[in-house]
């Protein structure tokens, strides 16, 4: 399948349809028409239906969509039918809430290790997995077969950190440091900066007083 | 300043320059082209001076911007100027790290009260907020001008509270459960769907090991 040409906005927008997908699943639910999954999703139906078409369409439209077939491609085309090893840098709160994160696993993401300089933490378990001194990073990296490293650090470690994750062979950063990361093509970068995300929604709050 | 028009993609472009402009005041740098921002930003310059001139553009240039001035202008047109209370929903560990996070009171976000369900954190403390039974929530947010409510707990928890926080006059969710929430209009929802994000992490991972 020819997946190259796909906008990042489609992409966006599949974990959401597989998401609700999972949803319907869950109801029991094995066949849904565009038009029903549009009105759940709250998008139109021509939306959908083009979104699919980036992939083959995925079956009639008329007779609708075959909900655990669909479910199922979606999953493919995310890669959630590979597994990925992971590690988290930070063990604090943060670090702490996605380690706990079972869902993770479901979707083929292996919780491996934890890592955290602070003296304090080390040695302590999150979900069985133990937090281990930075000393090991590299070391635990290379052996581990480690995919993607999860960032719950400070700005500037995460900065000190990154070019040795990199020569580490790591395939993706999952970056919630407050900072953007210069990494070579081919390093995959997906930031959660919450603050700006705060932000986001301190200026919908602001411009919809102005508005009334 | 008519801001009514501005798309949502500058908008999310906005927090950016506010992170980026607070680091050159940090450094000390008092005035920045175009040019120079957009070498830091990895943005074109033209994107900046499209994106600026929504806002009547920010000063001359070829001056360069006075990165004092465009800092505060910024953080004026994201309402970082107007105080905010909020309060979390969830005192599990994302809960706990988001009520730590400090930075939040730097902008206007003032973080006021701590809900959950379970009676063995009732009565702890998040920096020096206790966290409350959720049989206080309404009178809580009434008596103290709660605008922004914080979600941390599960999808169903989420659905099961929303109307009652609408009710109480919350004006805006941050929302972190692993669902869209039904809202009116006027009330403004920011969802941080970290599984979505994983799974465009997954993909990308998986698109660019296709093609290499």
């Amino acid at each position: 399948m020819e997946t190259r040409e796909i906008s990042q906005a489609v992409i966006s927008r599949l974990p959401r349809y597989y998401r609700y997908l999972g949803e319907l699943k869950d109801e029991g639910i094995e066949r849904i028409s565009s038009q029903e999954l549009s009105e759940r999703m709250n998008v139109t139906a021509s939306q959908i239906r083009q979104d699919f078409n980036n992939f083959g369409g995925f079956g009639q439209q008329g007779y609708g969509y075959n909900v655990d077939y669909l479910y199922k491609e979606i999953g493919k085309i995310l890669g959630l039918d590979q597994k990925h090893n992971f590690i988290i840098i930070g063990a604090g709160n943060l670090g702490r809430a996605l380690g706990n994160y079972l869902n993770f696993e479901k979707r083929g993401f292996i919780f491996k290790g934890m890592f955290d300089n602070n003296d304090e933490v080390v040695g302590k378990e999150v979900r069985g997995v133990k937090v281990m001194p930075m000393d090991n990073l590299d070391e635990f990296i290379r052996a581990n077969n480690i995919d993607i490293v999860v960032l719950t650090i400070p700005k500037n470690s995460a900065l000190n950190i990154i070019d040795n994750l990199v020569e580490d062979g790591v395939k993706a950063i999952w970056n919630f440091a407050h900072v953007d990361l210069d990494v070579p093509e081919g390093v995959i970068v997906e930031n959660v900066h919450l603050s700006d995300s705060l932000m986001k929604l301190s200026y919908n709050i602001s411009r919809y007083s102005k508005e009334h």
